[in-house]
């Protein structure tokens, strides 16, 4: 153990030796890279960039793999060795699932301007010669006679400054109150993503800006419909669906927010400020606002600006004055996890034409040309979650992640290494890329058994392709057939076609895309090279694919830091033109080229 | 029946005869004056004012009693025949207790300018091409980019724009949606008078600023307690105390308003403003407010601005973004009430020297001389109530009102001339002043029975006066001792001292108050001669007092139906001088004066 590898984003420094692999190094530290291959130089999935120090030199797999990326330091973790101390970076790609949640930044690249401030004083008591109201002497005491003081900021005010003795910290938004503290409290703020599948939350420093706890949960409304359809009509159905609706996700939240604070010994007290995003469903519902519209042409929401509401108001149990901010939805099927998305990636200050992908049950599209911003949505269907595929599940351990066939071989990667139960998103993009590579699939979808290969045999539905045979001895058998291909054929179709339509609104040609960045639950784990050698994605070089993990989150956290990035959110929610796919003229043709797989 | 009167402010044409006294005319039809000496002429409490037409010329009686007054056409009632058409005013202290409320004035004199308006818009309907969210088509129609709308507001939006097929009258207040309703709907407001013992509530149309129905009720609080510090007792002994008391009064305020609506046949989301007044501690209780400072020394209030609340938030079911106001308090036993009555009374635009009295369990008073304005407030004692005097009641059917000692006669009046049950305020006062004036009272409130009169016999604990005996067929006996008599020295000498200790500050004379106003439940009813008899009032000629009723519930109605007022009142509570008058140095010894009875 003579050198080490300071490893980026993670903010690792693990011990190796000469001779070492970046791949083996790092996974003893227990770092797994993206492996399909094991190791062999064939998947092209462990890429790290050398940012820094001495390694071995180019293998002759790398340059027929990396083409001109080696140029940038690119190399296969697999090939590479180390030589003396080095530095390196991890992309979230070359990450496993599992592992890809940690990379994501706690600083964040945004000027710390909140809405909320803390202003510590020390009050006079007050006295027989000095008989002003509560209210009167705060007032005084900050110079601010124009203070407003909401209904349950009153409720806890006198007993605030009596256990405090008078001398207390101001949580400040604008010149409302949202709450008295022990003189110098910090205020927190929280940032929620409002998945339709999955729930985020972030506990931030509200003056460094610092991220000091995050975790996750599963939306508990999945148990009253998987999708966005699927809630709304619980919602009308039943006569009081939409309060369970809004009163499950609520608890969720609170219980969210409890444990971050549990975890930081924090007080609930002291989150003085909420951002939240999520589709406009999820927004509509979260806000025990009609959903109805959203469930019928023309899809009308009843708000889409942005929206600021006492936390109160929801059910929350913070700072009584805490606000919960949830940022502009453009349209019906286009939340503020979009918006989030467009500024936690960066995107938005993009130069040159930038396409926008978050990918989920429903994807939606930006692409920003020349100071305009076209948006719309489409409904990529449930597969690539897992659903309606028949060995199909979410991302979660034994899911197949990976899938590499090289001569004749095939190889599989599960998340967290755990015998294989069934096929998450990017292993069933990776499936119909590589069957389609190895010519065991035509461009219609079928099935083609003609290359007398084991993986294909005759099943009760026509041909079908054995990913893991029943003998093997943990697990159970995992086939794919022609109607899980046709699932896909439809998802990817509705992808490209999204394109399209938006780059002819633009007056773009595809070629002059500068940049692509893939955002969503699942466009965080796929394949980007699978997706374009199918024609999900268009025909670019990898090069301007940008995955960006989980950028809503990013997006809602910056807001919660920056009035700035709040009136930027706002401004180019109006400047969208949002374009309504299905009242396109050459949408069903499109749609129909776009179901062959290239 | 050959002439015609027209009685103001009531508003009636009733028929007569001539020969007719104005008292006997008005009692036919039914409008009750005060007439303690039966219409002999020598009570004077039948004041009223010709304004026009033909009368029989004045008495020797008059002439003695009225002195300069006649010179404005005050007449006594009793003593006054019709000769012709005529035309009268009669002022509320002339009227019975039970007939003074319909008197208040139904026209207000303000200039209307409500916070909140009404504009009707036609909108588009949505359509695929059109799928604005719903926010964002009224915000266009209004040409009001920055329109606000809340989440209540927000949760009946999409119902109520297609239950109205997108035609609606929009309720705004500033750039906030209070409601959506059917084209073409006016905006009412309701001011609520929240008074320790009664509720006052008033449907004001916001547009015509006419008040379409009021009603009263007792406020339930009652049962937790009579007087304010036995609510605020209730309030911290009890782990749900405030809770109690605050859920009783807003049921009790949403019942009166329900009522209001049901005999004005409008919707209850009609109702898109509110304004409240009230005494501190009823404040703080309906706002759910700790009131444990309010109780102790120095007792300190939480807010003493005035508050600007979302009606939802207190509970309320109007209009879904309606607001509740309450005025300015200005101290912990100075209320938003008083602040109401100065400006329902027209005292704070007066010139010259004014002094206020709101009396009641507790008094406030304001003095306004030389562009300056000074306050205290005293506890007057619930005597004035009818507590803590034996055959004490409210101001109640059966209650004696009026007291007459003269040449040797006891007379009595009663409310709704029932058989005698007790003693209201106005009664006791008059009771007081009467015996005193007939030597059977000295100054330090023993009883004198060497007038040989039957009024006074010997009780168990000294002397007493017999107003009913028992023998009486209906009713039961009433009498009146020295431990009532204390009572009402106690009450008496702290409204005096109030005002000595006002006088003092402001440096200025007694004699050189140009008018003093008294309002107030019992200040409304009390006999303003007996009261400067006594002490209990500057000695002034009675020309200088002015009884206004309910005036804090007209100055609601007034800020209800214009900022301006609103805006005065913040004005003058800004402006105001709080006196302490417990810590006056000069105030034990005042007291003490001011215990004898003149």
């Amino acid at each position: 153990m003579n050198f080490e590898i300071d490893i980026e984003p993670v903010g690792r420094r693990i011990p190796c030796s000469q001779g070492d692999t970046l791949l083996s190094a790092a996974q003893r530290a227990g770092i797994v890279l993206n492996a399909t291959c094991g190791g062999e130089g064939v998947c092209g999935r462990c890429l790290v960039r050398v940012m820094a120090g001495q390694v071995s030199p180019l293998t002759f797999t790398e340059e027929a793999e990396l083409g001109k990326r080696v140029e940038e330091g690119w190399r296969l973790a697999c090939q590479t060795e180390v030589c003396g101390n080095v530095r390196i970076h991890i992309p979230p790609e070359s990450l496993a699932t599992a592992q890809r949640i940690q990379t994501e930044g706690h600083s964040l690249p945004v000027e710390i301007n909140p809405a909320v401030r803390v202003v510590t004083v020390n009050l006079p008591p007050p006295s027989l010669s000095d008989p002003l109201s509560d209210t009167e002497r705060i007032k005084i005491a900050l110079g601010m006679p124009d203070l407003v003081f909401s209904l349950p900021v009153l409720r806890e005010l006198a007993n605030a400054l009596r256990i405090n003795a008078f001398a207390v910290s101001v949580f400040l938004n604008g010149c409302s109150v949202v709450g008295l503290r022990p003189a110098n409290t910090a205020a927190l703020g929280l940032a929620i993503d409002l998945g339709t599948t999955k729930l985020a939350g972030y506990l931030v420093d509200l003056s460094t800006g610092e991220t000091l706890a995050c975790a996750g949960a599963m939306n508990p409304q999945i148990a009253f419909g998987e999708d966005v359809m699927a809630r709304i009509s619980h919602a009308i159905s039943k006569s009081d669906g939409s309060e369970q609706l809004r009163s499950v996700i609520v608890e969720a939240l609170q219980k969210l927010a409890n444990g971050l604070c549990e975890q930081t010994k924090r007080s609930l007290l002291d989150i003085a400020d909420v951002v939240i995003v999520g589709n406009t469903v999820m927004h509509h519902l979260f806000l025990g606002l009609p959903v109805k519209q959203l469930g019928l042409s023309p899809y009308i929401p009843t708000v889409s600006s942005a929206l600021d509401v006492p936390a109160f108001e929801i059910g929350f149990d913070f700072a009584p004055g805490a606000h919960v901010l949830s940022l502009p939805n453009i349209a019906g099927f286009i939340g503020a996890d979009h918006v989030a998305m467009l500024l936690g990636s960066g995107m938005v200050k993009s130069k040159g034409v930038v396409l926008g992908l978050d990918i989920g049950t429903n994807t939606e599209f930006s692409l920003i040309a020349n100071g305009r911003h076209f948006s719309c949505s489409t409904a990529s269907g449930p597969a690539f979650e897992g659903a309606h595929i028949k060995y199909g599940m979410r991302a979660a351990p034994g899911a197949i992640e990976k899938v590499l066939i090289y001569d004749g071989k095939l190889m599989l990667q599960t998340i967290d290494n755990q015998p294989p139960i069934g096929l998450c998103g990017s292993g069933i993009l990776d499936l119909i890329a590589q069957m389609r590579k190895a010519g065991y699939l035509n461009s219609h979808g079928a099935l083609d058994g003609s290359k007398g290969t084991p993986f294909i045999r005759q099943g009760k539905n026509g041909l079908e392709f054995v990913l893991v045979p029943s003998l093997e001895k943990e697990g159970r058998e995992i086939i794919f057939d022609r109607s899980d291909v046709n699932e896909i054929q439809l998802a990817k179709s509705a992808m490209r076609t999204g394109v399209q339509i938006l780059l002819q609104k633009a007056g773009i040609d595809e070629k002059d895309i500068d940049s692509v960045v893939i955002a969503g639950a699942f466009g965080s784990y796929l394949d980007v090279q699978s997706g374009i050698d199918i024609g999900m994605f268009p025909k670019l070089e990898r090069e301007r694919f940008i995955q960006v993990g989980n950028a809503a989150g990013t997006g809602a956290r910056m807001a919660l830091l920056s009035l700035g990035v709040r009136e930027q959110a706002r401004e180019m929610s109006r400047r969208i033109t949002y374009i309504e796919l299905t009242s396109e003229p050459s949408f069903s043709s499109m749609f129909a080229r776009n179901l062959l797989i290239e």
